[in-house]
């Protein structure tokens, strides 16, 4: 049943408003500075046009959609953190100790954390329990996931989408928590972009060379017993993915489908995202990409995508940090595109004719 | 008299505070984070404690200084638009219409508009009247400015910035209107970088390769008729430089005297900061480049003083659109580096030891 929701709402995205993106280009040409000295500023205010189909677009209302989960992957000892650390950065979410929540309440974007998959329970009222299983299994033995479990993962990120637009929602972020999360997204990428494991694989949250070298090994055994179809997205999601990517993949879909923006965050963000265009190609045209990781696949799928980083800060923390910190320019783009005057309102002089 | 106040100003720009820097680092450290994954927010945030002092800084209270003026080489028809555009978008600045006041706005900081020597008679309530002379003298044919009416623009930066702080200034963004004056901020650069003209030199507001041309010529013209001395940076700025630039010196030194942030915009702006640190090396310190600007010679000004770009957006309008933007930036650092909660505070467990 959940594949048919899932193909009807791929079904649903469609391509960008062209009368939109041509009156919104019509409009920068009216504002009073010279013809594309706004840079990205005016090239993210026409494509938001096309979006949304609005000629001068809003922004006001910001979510960030934090998915977490654990990763049965970190039993090979993948991660210079302990698996413990996920379900205690969930709860620091929920009491707003953590860096999305400082970032996320600067740029006014309300932070909805989902428990997706985390291998402990956790309870909190604050936390949106959506529990697929308890982590994955461990992909260098085995697949991470059944194809319905990552197809039931996307349907609840479609859900968790669908809800917040229910209540009014202009730009969505997206965010993760997992402890071994880098390797499932390394997995993925390598799959998908057919590159060698090396090329795409980082050093997560802080390992050393030898580390490295290990992690690597793992990604390239889950790749060799798993053996992910890369003409199947959900194949390679489900045996070598993560179930907070999975639900990733459905935000994005859902928020495409219902012509919202998104601004993804770094490296796992943006696996989830190479899922869903390859699910979808026309998701792309609604994806933003928020910053320029240091995690070395991230620049990799951003080329596949064609998407032009709006911020290169070297971060590489995750939970949606740089996503949230990127509405700030596209809400720059926006009001500078709906506030700014025209030549003729202002009675300023166009260019020497 | 004014060169003696400004040399008792720049005596008043000291070293960052090492204390207060090595306890932000330490505070860093303790955040439920990764060492190092907010990647350049944490130096922001460390460096903003070494230049006020404060462990925990502040960016609450913000300005934009937009210095305006008229440049008499402007009659060489180096620029795309009529010199009128000038005082037109002054008085544009003043009723919000501008890309300035839309990004201002969207950074909550106060607008401050200088008539520093716009070429008309400016009337407006809310307009800072501090003409020093009605736009400079053509350099093409001699010197712009003399070094008295440089002095006196500068100190006229010092007066503006000093009467912010007076009221509360966390953080002040550099910003400036004046048609033709990339040309003089390409004079300056050539002089003090000691490189060709064409090297610093772009295409302003939108000339075209002929154009081009005629601009290099016209300011290798105003360098070889005036002979401005490298060695001495007034010099440069009376000779080949701009009003508006030279106020803009004034807010930059004030500033680092004042232990208060700057964030520089782009060729202009940092074309000004290029002879403030000249003049007082130490003021280096104190400055943070909003954005890399389109202009050719803004990169080359960076390297130089050794400064980030904190945004690429291919900008290039000025009047301080690329310095509000970054304030988000700093002001994301400032909030997770004061907002995190620690391991302990969070019990979350840190990396495995």
């Amino acid at each position: 049943m959940t594949i048919d929701a899932l193909t009807a709402l791929i079904a649903h995205i469609g391509s960008l408003d062209a009368t939109a993106i041509e009156q919104a280009e019509a409009r920068q040409l009216q504002l009073t500075k010279p013809t594309g000295s706004l840079g990205r500023l005016e090239e993210i205010a026409v494509q938001l046009a096309g979006i949304t189909g609005k000629v001068q677009p809003s922004v006001q209302r910001k979510a960030v959609v934090v998915m977490a989960a654990d990763h049965g992957v970190t039993a090979e000892r993948v991660s210079a953190y302990p698996a413990d650390v996920t379900p205690q950065m969930v709860l620091n979410f929920l009491t707003h100790g953590a860096a999305i929540n400082a970032l996320a309440g600067q740029a006014q974007a309300d932070v909805t954390v989902v428990d997706i998959g985390v291998a402990v329970e956790l309870d909190h009222p604050q936390l949106l329990q959506r529990k697929v299983k308890a982590g994955t299994a461990n992909m260098a033995q085995g697949p991470a996931m059944s194809r319905e479990e990552a197809i039931q993962a996307i349907m609840i990120g479609v859900e968790v989408l669908e809800s917040l637009a229910d209540h009014g929602l202009d730009l969505v972020a997206t965010g993760e928590m997992g402890i071994g999360n880098t390797t499932a997204a390394s997995a993925i990428t390598a799959t998908l972009l057919e590159c060698a494991v090396e090329r795409v694989t980082g050093h997560g949250t802080g390992i050393d060379a030898e580390q490295f070298k290990h992690k690597v090994a793992v990604i390239e055994q889950a790749l060799d017993r798993n053996q992910p179809d890369k003409a199947d997205a959900l194949d390679v999601l489900a045996k070598v993915g993560g179930l907070e990517i999975a639900g990733l993949v459905g935000v994005i879909l859902a928020a495409a489908a219902h012509r919202i923006p998104v601004v993804l965050d770094g490296f796992i963000s943006s696996s989830a995202a190479l899922v869903a265009v390859a699910l979808a190609p026309a998701t792309r045209n609604y994806l933003f990409a928020g910053h320029m990781s240091v995690e070395r696949g991230h620049q990799l799928i951003l080329e596949k995508l064609a998407l032009l980083p709006l911020l290169q800060l070297n971060l590489r923390l995750g939970e949606g940090t740089g996503a949230a910190l990127a509405m700030h320019v596209i809400e720059g783009a926006v009001r500078t595109h709906n506030e700014m005057a025209t030549f003729a309102e202002a009675g300023v002089s166009d260019r020497d004719a």
